[in-house]
């Protein structure tokens, strides 16, 4: 892509008006109904068969499409036969229908085997979002789709493109997940490795390459039909035509880079807003993060270019995923004569902050307030508890309770938490440079309660792992909101931080990262009644509880459905008060 | 043992008075109270390390050893990650506490992950028992246990015997039990195959022999120092006593002959009921029996026995499980010297019908009505449904309801399972020796539906299955009862097998095959209100929908503790009613 026909595209997406977001389409607004059973299948989602958590035969499960506006309704039935099942709409912020949120122990109790959980909740904002388990490690088990809302009937989207394609990206182990669960919860912990593919849509492709002439360590050169389940989707475009790419990472580990063979990338969206377009050759995406960029297939259209997905943020030991960009009439089985796109090095950590720090709100977005009510800094450490290995944020190691917390907030349940909230902050004298001290932590349960509308400050503050010179990426995710992401730091975050903070264009977000021994500043308005995970969204460290609640304004919940609470100390309740 | 010897053992048995296990030692009868914790576990259960489903730490799970009149109270607690999970205790009869069966979907709602569910009930009757989980396939995962249960304090058993052992026999696949539900449940169907060991008390020996000179195929001889979790349990005996050996298989597919090199053995016991003791070399186990054998060790005390553990009734791929049987002061790694005892032909069922004929109520023991008030035909076939392989019942394939039937029933709940009850019998022009002309079955939750207190007989009419010159073993085993066997036949049952019938001294069991091409002929008292299992012991056969639900009484059933039934409709109504 020359740098004229980068302007051209970025001129386009400049003339148009953001706020369109805003305005919902009433009248043409629909409810889309599915009906959906989830069950295990053998698949081979890398060529190598396993099995994978499917929906309705599909892995991945059916991508929803709607519109902004539109109201979705999935009559989920857990068709596997001993464990239960919920499904988180990522991004969604679910307002006011909190118990819609698809988090076990959260939001509702586990769906039953055999039994049917009705999720119906309004998608409001126009983006990229998907779906994904959010029961034990049932997303790495292959439980995840993608869920893309188009801007309301009469809106049109702030930029232009003739076409677009999806790409949900996802990471696949050989070890099933109930071995991994096993594994990170023994002592001592078993690390479950790094994962044996990447996934494009669900298909990778394990001891073989589509470009084996150029792999490292050498690879046989994958020798497939197409009609595979591990053979990759190929994206066909005409000459001189703009795309959208929709991506969107539900990893259970790993953080990616992708590319476009020499094709020039707009950045445009993330997590389903609108961003501040800026070009880049690659990019990063995280666990939990969205994203939509533009290209123009306007390179030599008698060639087919590679589109390359690879490990960042951790010493990889995956080959990259690959799939091909076809350029039409060209053959779509021409294999790209050029080498992929080469992945950044995993730890060139400036690489990923300089891309992280071009991401800035569009024109018209939403501002944050300019003070906050509360701040809460969250420090993040692993741990040793009793011979395990955990993760806790400000010491307590989230260990989730049985009884749903919107349930027993709302009916003022006691001994269904732990009474007293969870730290604040951490001791000033930690020293976020070195391995902890004193390594021992607990687990707790406690939930940080949120005045309803105040404005809340989260520093999220990384620290070094129990090895030395170890600090870890976490792609922190916050269900139920959207918050400004206000800036990123190196070492310990000091009060001296705040003058930097962006507040004039901060993105909206509902993920955002902490680098190595960095920090994180987030700012959220707590006007979204429920509860409300935020973790980290790497499902190992979640599992090893890395995570906390947020709690607000559940006085104001109506009408939970009592099958989301039929579970615990809720369950116990409505039972003993009959019969 | 020389004939005199063996002559000496049966007279000190025929000697005791068998009314004694009736009676109840109420004044020193006990409660014992057990905390567990079901979890999965790394474990080496055949010198390969897999997952087990363990209970606190231990796998087999612990032993519960009670005396008769005792009550039993396990609080369990389901610490898995996403299953549910329940414990059925095998051959206690629950009278009284149909609620405490521990069977997912017809005594109780499966207890949740992080939940803990109360099983308190009466163990009346001194036997060797066992207990397994009976949700899924959790069975084959590892979820069992012994109990055994001894004569009141001031009651004695009918024979005498120096010391004892227990011997809980198993199989083991190294695939996993989600796995293999899969698999079974797939279309096609992939059998899970014969399992890759066998266990006792939980160890087995993978890929090595501890008798390698003499195994077939040829292993190598296990390197073992007798501290591994695959170790073999050395039975150490003083010459010249005499030992009781508790044997009961919990196997999820497995038919097992057991033989103890040298020793005859006196059968004595079967499933927790008495018989005429009989002399035997080598005795088969069905999935769901159990045994007492006595033995005395008078072989040369210079030299150690193999005790071995075949393969009968399939043609087996999976070497026998040994252990030694060691004469004390010998040395106990001192292998034996001869051959381990040779297991039957697998197809040798007259071998196998020739022992099952043996069995016979103890004097003494309760005698069957000598009429029945209604007889319920259950012809055993194997199906085609839409492409899947399923095992039927008079042409209905079960498939288990949600809301556990002890509640919908309780609760006249409508639509809780089907309105219809079962056939009552099938076709008399069906052909037995033949694959069904029309394979095709359904699915169905109905209910056998017993009058309290009538007598009910049962004719298990076995079939061939879908392949041409095939019908298998199968192990029946029926939930809160003992029923006497009258009889087992050939081909297809008429009303001119009645004057067969053994009224006199048929034993009372609550497990009983039917040979291939075979019929069993069972009567029982339908005298405990509840509702109640009865299938085939074989788990991926009652996976495959090889069972029926029998009910009685459920009127006369108070206080069922809401816990078991906080699911599906009784949840659903407990929790309707109120807020």
């Amino acid at each position: 892509m020359d740098s004229s026909a980068t302007r051209c595209v970025v001129i386009i997406i400049y003339g148009l008006c953001f706020l369109s977001i805003l305005i919902e389409s009433k009248g043409s607004s629909k409810t889309l109904n599915f009906k959906w059973d989830v069950e295990y299948m053998h698949w081979s989602p890398d060529c190598n068969e396993g099995v994978v958590m499917g929906i309705n035969g599909q892995f991945p499960g059916p991508t929803i499409r709607a519109r902004a506006g539109d109201t979705v309704v999935v009559e989920l039935t857990n068709k596997l036969h001993t464990e239960g099942v919920v499904i988180h709409w990522h991004g969604i912020r679910q307002i006011g229908t909190p118990w819609a949120d698809g988090t076990a122990a959260i939001s509702q109790c586990a769906i039953n085997p055999g039994e049917t959980f009705v999720y119906k909740f309004l998608v409001d904002k126009a983006g990229t979002y998907f779906y994904h388990g959010h029961y034990g490690m049932q997303r790495s088990a292959g439980l995840y789709g993608s869920l893309i809302v188009d801007v309301a009937q009469n809106v049109k989207e702030p930029f232009h493109y003739d076409g677009e394609f999806n790409l949900l990206l996802s990471d696949w182990w050989h070890k099933n997940a109930h071995e991994q669960e096993l594994d990170l919860s023994s002592s001592p912990m078993r690390w479950i490795g790094e994962p044996q593919s990447l996934l494009l849509n669900g298909r990778g492709q394990y001891n073989c390459s589509l470009a084996s002439q150029f792999s490292s360590p050498p690879l046989d050169q994958c020798k497939l039909t197409g009609t595979e389940q591990c053979a990759p989707q190929i994206m066909t475009v005409e000459p001189n035509k703009i795309y959208r790419l929709r991506i969107a990472s539900t990893t259970a580990l790993a953080s990616l880079n992708l590319a476009i063979g020499n094709h020039k990338m707009v950045v445009v969206e993330a997590d389903g807003n609108y961003v501040q377009p800026f070009s880049v050759y690659d990019m990063d995406i995280y666990s939990g993060e969205s994203y939509s960029i533009l290209f123009k297939a306007d390179q030599n259209p008698a060639q087919n270019y590679w589109i390359s997905v690879g490990v960042r943020g951790r010493k990889p030991n995956t080959p990259q995923a690959l799939t091909i960009l076809h350029y039409s009439p060209t053959s779509p089985t021409l294999l790209p004569t050029s080498r992929p796109p080469v992945t950044p090095l995993w730890n060139d950590y400036d690489h990923s902050k300089a891309f992280t720090n071009r991401i800035k709100a569009s024109r018209g977005s939403p501002k944050p307030p300019t003070t906050y009510n509360r701040r809460i800094m969250l420090l993040n450490t692993q741990n040793k508890m009793n011979g395990f290995t955990k993760w806790a944020i400000n010491n307590i190691s989230l260990s989730l309770p049985v009884t749903p917390y919107l349930g027993s907030i709302k009916y003022n349940l006691n001994n269904a938490f732990a009474n007293s909230p969870p730290p604040e902050t951490f001791s000033p004298v930690y020293d976020v440079m070195r391995p902890p001290v004193n390594p021992n932590t607990t687990q707790g349960d406690g939930v940080y309660m949120l005045k309803f509308n105040s404005t809340i400050d989260v520093i999220l503050q990384n620290a070094n792992a129990l090895a030395d010179n170890v600090s870890e990426i976490h792609p922190w995710h916050l269900h139920g909101h959207d918050f400004w992401v206000l800036g990123y730091g190196e070492q310990k975050f000091t009060d001296k931080d705040v003058v930097n903070f962006n507040l004039k264009n901060p993105p909206l977000r509902n993920s955002a990262v902490i680098f190595p021994y960095g920090w994180t500043a987030l700012r959220f308005v707590a006007d979204n009644p429920g509860a409300w995970a935020f973790h980290c969204h790497i499902e190992p460290h979640l599992h090893m509880g890395m995570g906390v609640v947020f709690a607000e304004g559940i006085y104001r919940v109506k009408n939970i459905p009592k099958e989301a609470l039929t579970c615990g100390l809720t369950g116990k309740m409505f039972t003993d008060k009959k019969h």
